[in-house]
Formats: structure tokens, C-alpha cells, sequence
């Protein structure tokens, strides 16, 4: 299979392209590069499918990074809002960019996530994981030429810990989370939200 | 209780209006007036609050109007997300707003929604629906001074369904689904989404 993978430099979207790469053609895009996008400028989307896009495409996986805590009494509306534009808002347009430039039978594997529990500052990552695994639910009903379209719902990443001092025997390693994703490419998953980890 | 209402010339937010109007004294507001407010648009919003906030509001009350469908394939990005600014985006930066507006013990009650099942075109009304609900559930964990938020789901609603010509007995009458939203007011729930109707 010829693969896109949209967020290929962070943690987990590393370990996914690594992954794929045993046994695909694997086409790696974050807003550093190789292929730069920024899946939150529409632009950039269309940009991305007119060079990659060109008719041998079987998949498009997207690990856009998570966005942080968000306090609800932020007074900019612009500031509280700035995690929508590339988790929500990037990732359903590159669904549907990608519905018209995947082979029949292609997939489209995105990122959501969780927390634990409710704690302050994560009114708007509830908002974005709840909405995008929603629309996935329901997008899966009007895909055509057998399109499969999935969310991989990552918990707590071992070196995402490492990094910021926490107890790493909370996570799961990257390379683990990185197979739920390619078990959303191979296999026959449809409309579902894969989830990884305990937390 | 001084209870705004915004949305309160539809059918369920007249009906909403109309209830609370039994004990309560209610502000009413929509796009058409008495007091205009677009839900849509920030700058609005704050209008709305400058106007009517003035330290005795114990309640806001948001019946905002439902989108259509929305076809994923859908080429306009524009078109495709025009839903979203209004029942998602609106309605949280209405509680944002309100945070700082109301009495000590005061609520804010939204209006989310659902549909019987997955249908083509439901999948921005599914992300819209199961985002604020989340919203919901989380944003209650940082409410200030004993504030409560939840919201209301309406299933189908009576006088829509004869409007639409369709089968009125699959539906709720707006009297009824507006006692939800009393309850959800004059009552303790918190960060709770209210279901009314079967369907």
C-alpha cells in the first residue's frame, strides 16, 4: 500500500510511519516536512493531495498533535478556541479531501484521545475528542467505493511521559500504540474508535 | 428568578420561554428580538450581556436552532461547516460569557440534540451533538461560585414533525420538552445532559 502519514515527526505519528514502513510505501508529512502541511489551513490540505494524491493512494493516517489544557475563563475567544482549528476541524477536512483521492477500499485512520477524568482546562479536549469520534460514527455511514474511515484514541504515550517527568509505567510505548493504527489500515475496521492503553 | 432565554422565538424556545414565564421573569431574546442576539457571532454575544447582565441574571437559557443536514461531500469547506458556529462554538462561548454575569448559584442550560441513527449528511450534527455534551460533563468541573451547566436533548419535537408534514405521534410536544429545561434551571443537576422523548 502507498500510505500518508500526517503528523509523521511527533512521537506517536514516528512510530506509526516506522511501523507502516516494514511492509508499505510510506509518504511522511508534518508541518516540518518531509512533505510539509498544516492540516489546520485548508490550503495546505488541498495543496498536500495535488502532490501526493495522485491516484495511488490507499491510505492517509493522521496523528495531529493534541492540543493542551485550556481554562475556561480564558477571556480571548481566539486563544480558548486555537485547539479546534487542526484536531476537529484539520482532521474532518482531510477526510474529506481524502474521499475523492483514495483508491476504492482506502482508509482514513484519524487521532482523538482521552483524559482520565474531567479536571480543569479540559472542557475543550472533551468537546474535540467526543465531537471527532462522533462524526466518525456517523461519517462512516456515507463513505463511498468502500472507503473505511477510524480513530485511534491513544492514551497516555511511555516517552510522551519520559519527557515530562512523569511515572512512565502509566503509558503505553509508542510502538504499541502505533499498531492500533496499523491494524486500522490493514484490517477491516469501519466507523469505530480504537482505543489504547488503560489511561 | 431574572432567566434569559435566547432562541426564544422557535418552537422550542418560545415553549421554554413560556414555562418559565409562569414564575420566573424571563428576558427573551433571538436573532428576530425582542432583545436581538446572533449566538454566532462573539460581538453579539457580549452585546447581549452588556445589555441584559447587569448582576441580577440567575439564569441563561440557550434553545439555539438546529443545523441541517450536511452532506460529507459537501465541496465548500464554508458550506460544510456553517452548522458549527452557531449550536457548537455559540453555545460555548455563551457559557464562557455567562460565567461572569450570573448570581452566585446561577445555571446556564444548553440545547444539544441527536438523531434515531447514523444518516448520510448527520455526521457534522453527530460531531456538533456529542461535542457540547462532552463540553458539558467537563466545563461542570470549573464552574465558579456554584454555578451549574447541563444541557437538553430534544428528540423529535411534535409541532416540528406537523410542520414537516411527518407522523406527529414520533414526536414530544415543545410543552413538554420544555419542562427538561425548567428542570434543568430550578432544579440541581450538573453537568448533565437531559433527555427527552424516545426518539
Amino acid at each position: 500500500m502507498k500510505i500518508l502519514v500526517v503528523g509523521a515527526t511527533g512521537t506517536i505519528g514516528g512510530a506509526v510511519a516506522d511501523t507502516l514502513a516494514e511492509r508499505h510505501e510510506v509518504v511522511r508529512a508534518s508541518r516540518r516536512g518531509p512533505v510539509r502541511v498544516d492540516v489546520a489551513d485548508p490550503a495546505s490540505l488541498d495543496a498536500l493531495f495535488a502532490g501526493v494524491g495522485d491516484g495511488d493512494l490507499d491510505a492517509v493516517v493522521c496523528c495531529a498533535a493534541s492540543g493542551g489544557l485550556t481554562p475556561l475563563d480564558t477571556p480571548s475567544d481566539e486563544r480558548f478556541w486555537s485547539g479546534l482549528d487542526g484536531k476537529l476541524i484539520g482532521q474532518v477536512n482531510l477526510v474529506r479531501r481524502a474521499l475523492t483521492r483514495l483508491r476504492d477500499g482506502g482508509s482514513v485512520t484519524l487521532t482523538s484521545g482521552r483524559f482520565t477524568e474531567p479536571i480543569p482546562g479540559s472542557s475543550l479536549g472533551y468537546l474535540v475528542n467526543a465531537g471527532l469520534e462522533a462524526f466518525v460514527c456517523a461519517a462512516a455511514t456515507e463513505l463511498p467505493r468502500g472507503i473505511r474511515l477510524n480513530a485511534v484514541s491513544p492514551g497516555w504515550v511511555r516517552e510522551t511521559l519520559v519527557t515530562l517527568g512523569m511515572d512512565p509505567s502509566l503509558g503505553t510505548p509508542a510502538a504499541d500504540v502505533a499498531r492500533a493504527y496499523a491494524d486500522a489500515v490493514e484490517g477491516d475496521a469501519h466507523g469505530r474508535t480504537l482505543t489504547v492503553g488503560a489511561v
